[in-house]
């Protein structure tokens, strides 16, 4: 079972959901299976603060019931990026569709366990991205994952798009990361090396970026050269702070001999 | 993996729900997981028949997309017992509250596969009963079942009282139903991308030491430059053949700058 604690240490991120209804419902969702941290990312104007919110969730009792202290602990941020700064593992639901994806997918009861024990076993910070309810994660927001997940939808013909809707998905996950607990936890070493943290991550990938354009190589691999790229590039670079900080360490020797 | 034909033998049936976003959510999620025998119970009123439902959808196409053939053939009936006479199993959903229950409850999880067994291996038809969003099931409607299940939740203080939305208390139980199915088929994640192997990893590992090498940063921080180490920052370096490709590239565009 996982602890209080390790709940604690799980942050949903809704990224782009824009129906109060639905934010409401992935609340109480979390709220039933004992999770807190709740994380709204908004890119365009500033919809949502947290009196709308609770605002939002008069409105909807139906979907937020006993989610109240969640809403209230909700937090809104501009960029997928900020929210997720002080979190070690990005794990991303997806849908899949019709896209080609360049990451590694897990079925949901996969990617659990793993989720589990970094949990509960290296303390770790860990963020569960959930996209709009119209698009889903677009490919950049897909980038600043380590892992990709979906829930196995029932398709009888190959190629037939299907999505959940937001409030349940978050319920299935939820319901799994639970459950899961009950079984995983006994797998895989504990670190004793401080993780590397999604800020980590992002500085890295500006200054991979920054050597991609100094040393000329963006000119020649332009599409090598984007910001998603050079994002899932860096998402296993690095499994600790140290290891990072390494990189950076090396990165930015090379970008003082460039401009020498 | 649960046939097409075992899911058509489970009925999802809902008893005194009565707000039409439910239902449709209910719907939406039997659609996103194959399912397709939707039956209502309303023992007061007629509030819905076929058409209503229809409209009642195309109200709230949030929670009902790509549900509308699910609705159109859900069925309406005056009685629970009218409504699962057909059935030879049934399961009732219950949260449990602080009724004093006479039957025996397990856990979704333990229900699971005694339901997934019975659609497979005895072509029975199963009833799986949901109650109204306020109230849940009546216990006189808990005593038409022969097994009781309910969802796990966390529920920090004994006695606190926990339900979960419909919507999403039908989309836990649908996913721990093909879930089970899926056990033991342990499928897998379709990468499209050849993944890395030990020699790219070499190849990489030899090519970052020789940048640490001639741009200096191997003199200035020499334990971090040592083969081993090296060895170590490669490793997760590249989860895709072609991830590692473009790591080789930006390091020998590196190179090729520091010699000009």
């Amino acid at each position: 079972m996982l602890s209080a604690a390790a709940r604690a240490r799980l942050a949903v991120v809704l990224v782009g959901a824009r129906n109060p209804q639905n934010i409401g419902a992935a609340a109480r969702a979390m709220h039933d299976f004992g999770f807190s941290d709740l994380r709204i990312v908004n890119e365009f104007a500033a919809p949502f603060d947290a009196a709308q919110l609770e605002a939002a969730q008069l409105e909807t009792p139906k979907s937020a019931v006993g989610a109240s202290s969640v809403m209230q602990n909700a937090r809104r941020f501009d960029s997928l990026a900020q929210a997720i700064a002080d979190t070690h593992l990005v794990i991303a639901t997806t849908a899949i569709g019709g896209r080609e994806l360049t990451q590694a997918v897990l079925p949901l009861q996969a990617a659990a366990p793993r989720m589990v024990s970094a949990l509960e076993t290296s303390a770790q910070r860990i963020a569960l991205l959930f996209g709009s309810e119209k698009t889903g994660l677009t490919n950049e927001q897909l980038s600043h994952s380590s892992l990709l997940t979906t829930i196995p939808l029932f398709a009888p013909k190959a190629g037939r798009h299907l999505s959940m809707n937001l409030g349940q998905a978050v319920a299935v996950c939820l319901y799994e990361l639970t459950r899961a607990g009950l079984e995983g936890a006994r797998e895989l070493p504990v670190l004793h090396e401080a993780t590397a943290t999604s800020g980590d991550r992002e500085l890295l990938t500006h200054l991979l970026l920054e050597v991609m354009q100094t040393t000329g190589y963006a000119r020649r691999y332009p599409h090598n050269a984007t910001g998603p790229l050079a994002r899932q590039l860096v998402q296993q670079l690095g499994a600790t702070h140290r290891e990072a900080m390494t990189w950076m360490g090396l990165l930015r020797q090379i970008l003082r001999n460039e401009k020498v």
